[in-house]
């Protein structure tokens, strides 16, 4: 559950949520809607990446949607010029698409963020901005936990493309004055995710292959550490991150307490869902190549200026997932 | 002067030289071509870089000239299939321009690039590529020298775009194979810099004030380190770095071993000119947003790997730079 209190704060202000029908955007505009707040989404919904319509429901009648990518200004201007709150969580995820489109990886990621931020120089320069990047910004991890301080070092477009976008986020802090600020978020799940394939990860991939009682592939020897996210955690950090002062113009890691092996994140996994199976299966050449080995994040700087922490085991997490496809698979397949 | 013996290899081969009218440019398009090599440049002519069809004078006739962006397929494609080395040097360098138009800057300095990349791993994915990045993607040093382990940081728009760029080159040398590798250039002089304004940096803005007969404007107290490179030195860089199979995938750094304060970079350019004085102002508000105090470069991994090293002092690069101008003043004016 994502904590109410940290969102009563936005009862009665103007909320625009970019994504905000894809898997984090959709969570994040029902807790801002249910708390009373007037949420604008936008949403350009490209077609693999995870936009859903549904994803809003129940609250479809009180969320406005407006369907545009967030570069086209005319389409965005208005949402944005009377926003309290800007969540700028649109953009293009997938690692292996960003391999196979690597121009078009840097229009969504880098560019129309780029022109988003001009927009909101010249409309809105007070609004709050949190942007979510991505703990694939540091590659493979040179030492472990990784913070805040670890060199950048990217090891495929989504990532070069995405620390552009994170970058001129705290650019446009510093020089610019806007209120900005950003997370990089490791691997999440939960309700909302696209599961149809591994776009959005690995753990969308694993929950569905475990709903459907197949077995779940795992690659390589499955002791590569992640840190999971449970969706309602992220949301939580982003709400908190908006409010902060002392975050701003800074990145932050979020992470969670807890790495598992990839072994065992699949074995949970079918265990918690209650079917499927663990298969371990050798390296995709084009997975192989831009694997990062284990990854955990030192997330002590979220906890000291935001005061977050993740309140969500993975077993308790993958349960409230797997209840919510059980009963909406067929939107997801 | 630049390095006979080292351009003796070019001698019968095909060489593509982006941005080869512009600054540094000419100047390798010039030592290839009078190498014996066939030299095809590759310009855009964007009016506001330092591109002229006189910089390649007086080889014009053996030097093949497309006007076009490197992205442009069509008009690139033949050239570069064709070629035994790509010395990739387009692009846009200016920091102010960069932030008064950031989606021309990112779309000059990444996303031509990412499509030329692209072009390559199609089209001629054997022929050797090096492509010149900038220190500016260190943004303020945390320590100096500055070495290629330094953490990245950039503090502007241009150096957010030229990173992006930068590490899509040697994305595609670790994934695609291309033989690729990257120079982080600190500040170039030398003949054939656009000097009509300080779009190319501060050297090329000193010498003209100075043979205007013009103070040269140093901003504050003037103290803050810069390593300065002729750019015949660095044209030997680029031809070693497109040479070499040590640097394959990496990142290089140039510098100069004798750094010295902008005052007295000021006060040598008036005395090697013979005219001009030096004038101390306040810094403007838009320069001291970009400023980045001392900054010179560790350049041990170019000697070791490149055998390089600059061979010109300031004192005679100054020599022969104003000697070149004040033979071709109004082509620069």
């Amino acid at each position: 559950m994502h904590d109410k209190t940290l969102f009563s704060t936005f009862a009665g202000s103007a909320c625009v949520v970019t994504g905000g029908l894809g898997f984090m955007g959709s969570n994040l505009a029902l807790a801002l809607a249910g708390a009373g707040a007037h949420v604008t989404v936008i949403d350009s919904l490209v077609p693999t990446h995870g936009g859903d319509h549904r994803n809003i429901e129940p609250l479809t009648s009180d969320i406005e949607v407006v369907i545009a990518d967030i570069g086209q200004r005319t389409a965005v201007a208005k949402p944005v010029a009377d926003a309290d709150f800007i969540f700028n969580l649109a953009g293009q995820v997938s690692h292996v698409d960003s391999m196979g489109d690597p121009v078009r990886d840097l229009d969504l990621n880098a560019a129309s963020h780029l022109g988003f931020l001009e927009l909101l120089r010249q409309m809105n320069s007070t609004a709050p901005i949190v942007y979510t990047s991505t703990r694939q910004v540091y590659g493979r991890p040179s030492y472990l936990p990784v913070d805040e301080a670890h060199p950048v070092n990217p090891i495929d477009v989504n990532g070069i493309c995405k620390y552009a976008g994170e970058q001129f986020h705290l650019l446009y802090s510093q020089v610019h004055d806007l209120t900005t600020s950003a997370l990089r978020i490791t691997n999440v799940y939960g309700p909302r995710q696209r599961i149809r394939d591994n776009r959005q990860g690995f753990l969308g991939i694993f929950i569905r292959q475990a709903l459907e009682d197949q077995p779940i592939t795992v690659y390589g020897d499955g002791e590569q550490l992640r840190d999971c996210l449970f969706v309602d955690d992220v949301i939580d950090a982003i709400a908190s991150a908006v409010q902060s002062s002392e975050i701003v113009g800074k990145v932050v890691n979020l992470g969670h307490p807890d790495p598992l092996t990839l072994g065992d994140i699949a074995k949970t996994i079918v265990q918690t869902v209650g079917s499927g199976s663990v298969q371990f299966v050798p390296w995709p050449h084009d997975r192989a190549q831009i694997d990062i080995g284990d990854y955990f994040g030192d997330f002590s700087l979220a906890k000291r200026a935001l005061g977050w922490t993740p309140k969500t085991s993975f077993d308790e997490g993958v349960a409230a997932t797997a209840a919510y496809y059980k009963g909406h698979l067929d939107w997801y397949l």
